[in-house]
């Protein structure tokens, strides 16, 4: 079954109101969850709504929270999300850094005592659809190990960028650090299949090759370990350590503890290309990169060379024509949001 | 054999001065890398002063290129090196925009028509010691195959981060894209060893497990197959695209065709966490997330964790203290370049 965009953005929002959120925000969260979905990002899509609803239910966010400024210059904007939803604190946060992209060349906001903000890639993209150049980030509670460590010490902090291009839609890049993503895992576990040593280690720090230790609070390696355990750190820097947000230990999780505030923190940059030669100069160079990457010979077997963005574009594309098909763990959680409003 | 640092530098800086660099960036470029050598980054020491020279004297750099503004506002610069040496353009842009970023939460600078510029780290930590978070990237000649792809079409494009700390020196982070570093291939071909497949592929695109294929061409594969590609196209984006200086194969290797204007392009970001809340919170928050690092339990057989630049950090201290050792490479590309301008 195909679901129809607007309808399922109607009835995301219609989920929201009733757990309480603002009709302005709950249009927010299904703008932003239904367009991940199209873009085929399952993991971070509307699977998520009724985990937010279990957050505000058992008091861990405040549905009706209003951004606060903390501070503010005409390059910079620091913003507490007071609690309350991720996404919405988010939305608001770039639509005024945009305001300000306008006349700066580089702008940036941190938001903290946030909680799961939906896919980082969504607020880059949002600018890059206006001509700009982003990076957005956040934090997370801890998942990873540090290289050499045998616990989870840091978050999988998720990392984008964006940029738009000219005959093409533009780049968009979005990843978090551990070597394997937990959907990964959850596949291999359900198919029976073992995984390679050095994915995952158990809760206690042990190697396993077992994909149902993700079950049992199993601790991610970072990628290419030293290097995606540097760039989580990086992502800890920007949004928790200047973004006054919780720091490692001091991000609660979410998804284990509902009842209790995350403090999590986000981070974005923007960049405004026309004070570095001029956005359709920017756009064409992005298209100009874009051609050459596309024309690289390719492997036995590979059909073609994909650039950052290129697969989430065509099925969003495909999802707005078509209509959206959702993986059946989507469907079940958006009826039990459904239930749990009711 | 230990170098004493001022007697090195002096040398480095006379060799310079014998190439035709003028003085003060002759020692702007022997500051850069006998410190590079310190932290015992010695593939981007003292060891590359010989080929700078090579393409002075072949012709593809301008040893006393005046770098020229080609956009400024009070938080941007776009600098053309002209033709000149990577690292004294380098330089001269991170201390004009240390004095921008005095007065501003963000700023941003890029360079291009440049060449090799050293350690990337060594830019960030220059802002790091003046209390600032920073980044720094360069592209480079196509060396890295996108995800799917048989060929070079991307550059190994170094990224750094720096941020200070309280009571620790703070963060350093220097990495480039490949799933391994030129120098382990070196090793491994020295000991006769094969290296496990997908490290690298044949110039023509076929898999091996020869190292010695790094004498011929070799293809870089990306760390962590689509995320180093990404982040490649990230660094790319910041230096060339938006930077204006040469992209992916508008990119000349400076090692392969010393004759020619390699164009490269460096891009520089700097935060000041005045703006964020001032700059002793914001170092005593780094200190924080490193004691947390360091109290998370390790492996067997691991002794401590390791925060980025740690150990980078340590061999500078020894070398200030107990002179500098060099490594045999290094020792006789420095005899070389003395020779070079006799």
């Amino acid at each position: 079954m195909k679901y129809a965009i607007d309808e399922l953005k109607k009835r995301v929002t219609r989920i929201g109101v009733g757990a309480g959120i603002p009709e302005e925000d709950a249009v927010r969260i299904a703008e932003v969850l239904v367009t991940t979905d199209m873009r085929g990002i399952h993991s971070h899509g509307v699977v998520r709504m009724a985990r937010y609803i279990d957050c505000i239910q058992a008091g861990g966010i405040r549905p009706d929270a209003v951004p606060e400024t903390l501070s503010e210059t005409a390059s910079s904007l620091q913003v507490s999300a007071a609690g309350g939803l991720g996404i919405p604190a988010a939305i608001r946060t770039m639509n005024r850094l945009l305001e300000k992209a306008a006349d700066q060349p580089i702008v940036m906001g941190t938001v903290n005592h946030s909680d799961h903000y939906g896919a980082a890639g969504h607020y880059a993209a949002m600018a890059a659809e206006r001509g700009y150049l982003a990076f957005s980030m956040s934090n997370t509670c801890p998942l990873v190990a540090p290289t050499g460590g045998r616990a989870a010490a840091i978050g999988n902090n998720p990392f984008a960028y964006a940029a738009p291009g000219g005959k093409y839609r533009g780049l968009l890049f979005d990843v978090c650090m551990s070597k394997v993503a937990s959907g990964k895992l959850i596949i291999a576990a359900a198919d029976h299949k073992s995984i390679p040593e050095g994915w995952i280690l158990t809760h206690d720090g042990k190697p396993t090759t077992d994909p149902n230790e993700i079950w049992k609070d199993a601790v991610m390696l970072p990628f290419a370990e030293h290097k995606g355990y540097g760039f989580a750190i990086m992502v800890e820097l920007m949004t928790a350590v200047l973004g006054m947000a919780g720091m490692m230990s001091g991000v609660h999780s979410w998804n284990m503890l509902p009842g209790r505030d995350a403090n999590t923190g986000h981070a974005f940059i923007i960049v405004n290309p026309a004070f570095f030669g001029g956005e359709e100069l920017f756009r064409n160079r992005v298209d100009a990169m874009i051609d050459e990457l596309k024309a690289c010979p390719t492997l036995e077997g590979v059909r073609e060379i994909l650039y950052p963005g290129e697969l989430e574009w065509r099925r969003e594309t495909a999802a707005l024509k078509e209509g959206l098909e959702l993986p059946e763990a989507s469907v079940q959680e958006l009826d039990r949001a459904e239930t749990l409003v009711k």
